[in-house]
């Protein structure tokens, strides 16, 4: 389906050449080719990017832009000691962390362990962590949607939250010391999968989708009768991280997504027929983008019109067809992302098996819910055809969409108010400009796009294939990550990023929404090690000055200080079969000087940055003498930074 | 200590002036000026670096060279498509991982999980990771010196081998498919800190020392009675990983080494008093390197001229002061690294809290295994004085090392053979230049540095700090490894690279040494699945064609292929209580489209790359439906990509 040596239109710079590394053996081995792929599926019909009407005055467009030499590339060169203009947060996908990227460098600044155990800093192993995780947690996570927490349609520099798809669960990292500080599970429903939050007033709910249809309770019923299976919609309150409410809805759940009067949530549906294979969730031409009117919603729950299913006491409305608080409109095909212009005004559902994208304005939304329209498709504006396998569009601020089109392994810039006009029957050409990408691109973000700042500078397509842009790495590739020059009136590619798997999507934001609220040693009253703190003082220790050993029958509390390159303890004594608990408090009060406490052979390690109580609980079930010692380089005498455990018999 | 407005020789390019980013805010508030820190230990006496004689010609010497414009920086920069030049294996410290690297651009290709249980790809989930990791696998690892396989000195591209001090392993990872085959406990041993290969004829023995001392059996005799710890230096075999013999020595380990003939290995010792705290560490002006004649150990070997302890049945023998295998030089003080010049000559120890490192000569050291000298010390052929704590020496091929100064922030280059003139007496100024990192490097690492083939282009300093080198991250900071051209006659500084905590060791390597070894996709019959396809065929499965489940008693073999879109199964059921075994085999032959098979809220995820059978065991506790779906982005329909495991109550 995709031919190497075809003209494409509104590439700059990257032509398609033989032996051009910049598209090297792309698709000539690579089954993506045949989106009808094993199954031997149907795909829904649809124009080549090559026959759209509206390219070739692109092409001649862009090719006069290039012969005047405007616009040279912005550089992702940061030079030695300087910052980056950009905080990318990008999710780490099916490693459960996030991590935070500069850009234009794309290099990885630091991890935030989320759902994913971490020795490095002792997620997992801390109690502080194991608070957070909750019991019993799984060993990972399966992260796709980070999205920061804003107020009146700007970030506000709180909060990160991202779901988990593979455990039902939403996290919330805290911005100001970079930490994930709650996880709560979800209940009714299965594999969050979209997240986005409230723009305003302010977040505010969180908006989670339910992925997968399952019976409720899912508890061993009906599990042969799918008609029975159900989905739901949850909005958890982003203060308490509780869920507040879930609404029922038909068919499942892609992605979400709110407007920026803070009246809406939207979210796609790739399978409104409900069928439980690959051949029947394409039966459809169209599926639907299901609206929830908050408002409606919050009243409902005040006066009680909701019920509770099993041991959860989330209120559950029922938001299926009928429902006066939501609004279902046919969207064509299997849609999947859905994004709202930083305009205020319209939002977009991309097609995915269709060529389109469906632009919906909010104030007919408005008018739908107040009966001023009878179709639901009256909401739509405009569904411009971009290409094959639309999956998500980005903002620049002055009007234009950037559509990822998966199947073309390209990006389509296109101009909201021409497709809009188009729609209207107007012939105008919405289309500005397609530029390949290496390869089939997923996600793509602009900086500060998804806000009313979206300002237009760079935009991140995040490619699910590297093929061979990179060193050989096995038989597990990188994705590719790339960085584009937005700025001008051409988009240009900048950098290849390579990536662990899989960082579905990502938010940019200026660094001055940030670089002043980052705390760069811990305050000594945090909550996140204030139980500890506590636990302490109940046992009569300073632990900014105190190093001893409290025993209360076979619990045994060890408490010690560490400064470079010193414990505070040289060694401890204890019994085997005792329940042992480290206590270690970093009162280096100098930035960057973490220390972290390893015990040899017993799968504890902590990480106590500068200002930090950490701690950990485990049982000495190995008699002998077993070193702890500083993990973090910390100081001339690092190696000498250590002491024993002495575990009698 | 470190005054911001001394004029510092030989810094090119990047001065430390009031506001130069190059230089923010640094030691401004660092404890780390105070080597003394808060145990208020005095330093060894060392001459600050102005203070050199030799220094003032080498400032000369690169004025001269920046006016007439020498050398122009190389860049870090790869444009989009284009590969770079060298990989680089990265420890992942305390993270458990080691990191696959490109250079010059830095970017990381892959992270190739190894004591570290890691989602992505399901280790710690699957049972093939399982059988390399083994039972009850503690929660992650402390990995610090990556290093490469060779033959006669020069990398053979087989494996990569890391040890894990936390839980006193060592690793070895298959570069063909950069994935971790083999892991083994060291026994009689504490913390496997210092690794690394025997180069010739090839390797043969990794060799890995154990750092601290503990008693034997560490059973919980001798608790108190540290006269009675001991330590080991151990050899494993590289072919088959088991531990071939041990080396009781005198003093902790620190660093290791081999000569490039096959007859040394070599360790530091910075704790030869046998000191259980930080002051009692320190008394000694001399520590020692240990030398370990291998032929002899062999032979004492074959002789039966050894013990066992406890359990193991690993040959101990007694390599403590008397022996005839091995050889005790005095260093100061306290040394740290340990690294063999690639003309295979000399081997250089360094002495951390002593201003020096050790020159010694591998012939002279044949000279005292033969009896041909009386003092250990007639081995060292120089002892040049560098700079505030030297920790580590890298080589570029012309004669001259590169050592990193923890203390002074900086790496001084200076030349092998004026270093030996100089210690003969001659005058000769050994010192090349002296260019600022930023901060605290600890080891650094040249290109192909440690094999004959050392090149000379790049030099990557692994600085401990990066104080404010990067956008703010919260109290815990990236390390810095920065990046150095060193192929000209100075070293230039060019780029920063943010790290999360804690690569202590690199190597770099040229992209030819790989690019064809390294498997884009598995052979079928790969040992790392092969246990899983021969149980397959018990059951009469051919994980190429069939999706079945076969039952026996409680124990469910659920077999499927997946091919994007689809898995082979689009749903089984068992028993609540059943113990299930999932197969999946992808049969995409295509490169790069690796699948997933996570089960929700089941804790099940793993990655399959093309031609791969990966599995999985566990017990259906919960009653319900549980969707699986595939967690690498495959195809357009990769959302649809996923199935239904009715568990039954």
């Amino acid at each position: 389906m995709h031919d190497e040596s075809s003209n494409q239109p509104g590439q700059s710079g990257q032509a398609a050449e033989p032996g051009n590394p910049a598209r090297r053996n792309f698709m000539k081995t690579s089954a993506l080719a045949s989106l009808a792929g094993a199954a031997g599926l149907a795909l829904a019909a649809c124009g080549r990017n090559g026959e759209h009407a509206g390219v070739d005055g692109d092409e001649h467009e862009d090719k006069r832009r290039h012969e005047k030499g405007e616009h040279a590339a912005a550089s992702d060169h940061v030079p030695p000691g300087q910052l980056d203009e950009y905080y990318g947060f990008w999710s780490g996908g099916q490693s459960g962390e996030v991590r935070l990227v500069g850009v234009p460098s794309m290099r990885e600044l630091m991890r935030i362990p989320v759902f994913n155990p971490d020795f490095t800093i002792g997620w997992g192993v801390t109690n502080e962590s194991k608070r957070v995780l909750g019991p019993n947690f799984p060993p990972g996570g399966d992260c796709h949607h980070p999205h920061m927490s804003q107020t009146d349609g700007h970030y506000d520099g709180r909060y990160i939250f991202i779901n988990d798809k593979a455990h039902t669960r939403v996290a919330r990292i805290r911005c100001d010391v970079m930490r994930t500080d709650r996880i709560t599970e979800v209940p009714n429903v299965q594999a969050i999968h979209g997240l986005r939050v409230q723009r305003a007033p302010r977040t505010g709910y969180v908006f989670a989708n339910g992925e997968f249809l399952v019976p409720a309770p899912n508890d061993g019923r009906d599990l042969e009768d799918p008609k029975k299976y159900q989905t739901m919609f949850s909005a958890l309150d982003g203060d308490t991280m509780e869920v507040a409410w879930q609404v029922l809805v038909d068919g499942n759940l892609d992605n979400t997504e709110a407007d920026y009067a803070g009246k809406y949530a939207i979210s796609t549906c790739y399978n409104s027929e409900g069928g439980m294979d690959l051949p029947s969730t394409m039966q459809a031409e169209r599926d639907w983008a299901v609206v929830f009117d908050i408002a409606r919603i919050e009243a409902a729950v005040k006066k009680g019109d909701f019920k509770t299913i099993g041991d959860s006491k989330v209120p559950v409305l029922d938001g299926r067809h009928g429902s006066s608080f939501t609004l279902y409109i046919p969207i064509p095909k299997n849609p999947h992302g859905i994004n709202a212009s930083p305009d205020g005004k319209y939002v977009v559902a991309n097609g995915k098996l269709s060529p389109t994208v469906t632009v919906m304005e909010w104030s007919r939304i408005d008018d739908w819910f107040a009966g001023k329209l009878k179709d639901p498709r009256d909401t739509v504006v405009a569904e411009p055809e971009l290409g094959l396998g639309p999956l998500h569009t980005a903002y620049d601020g002055r009007g234009n969409g950037y559509t990822t089109l998966f199947i073309d392994s390209q990006i389509a810039k296109w101009n909201i108010a021409d497709a809009i006009a188009a729609h209207d029957g107007k012939k105008v050409n919405y289309l500005r400009q397609k530029i390949d990408v290496a390869y089939q691109p997923g996600h793509c973000h602009t900086s500060m796009g998804e806000t009313r700042d979206a300002d237009g500078k760079w935009l991140v397509s995040l490619n699910k294939f590297s093929k061979d842009r990179f060193l050989p790495t096995g038989p597990l590739h990188p994705d590719n990550d790339q960085l584009i020059d937005i700025s001008g009136e051409t988009m240009k590619l900048v950098a290849d990023g390579p990536v662990y798997a899989e960082p579905h999507d990502v938010i940019l934001l200026h660094r001055r929404l940030l670089i002043d609220k980052v705390k760069k040693s811990w305050e000594r009253d945090d909550p996140f090690f204030a139980e500890t703190v506590a636990m302490a003082k109940r046992h009569g220790v300073n632990v900014l000055s105190d190093s001893k050993v409290i025993r209360e029958g076979r619990k045994v509390f060890v408490y010690m200080t560490s400064a470079a390159p010193i414990f505070g303890l040289g060694s401890f004594k204890v019994k085997k079969g005792d329940e042992v608990t480290v206590v270690v408090t970093n009162i280096d009060a100098v930035e960057d000087v973490s220390h972290g406490f390893c015990i040899v052979n017993y799968g504890i390690n902590m990480e106590i940055s500068p200002g930090a109580t950490a701690s950990a609980t485990f049982t000495a079930d190995k008699a002998g003498v077993f070193w702890y010692y500083c993990t973090f380089f910390c100081h001339a005498m690092h190696m000498e930074m250590s002491g024993r455990m002495l575990v009698e018999a």
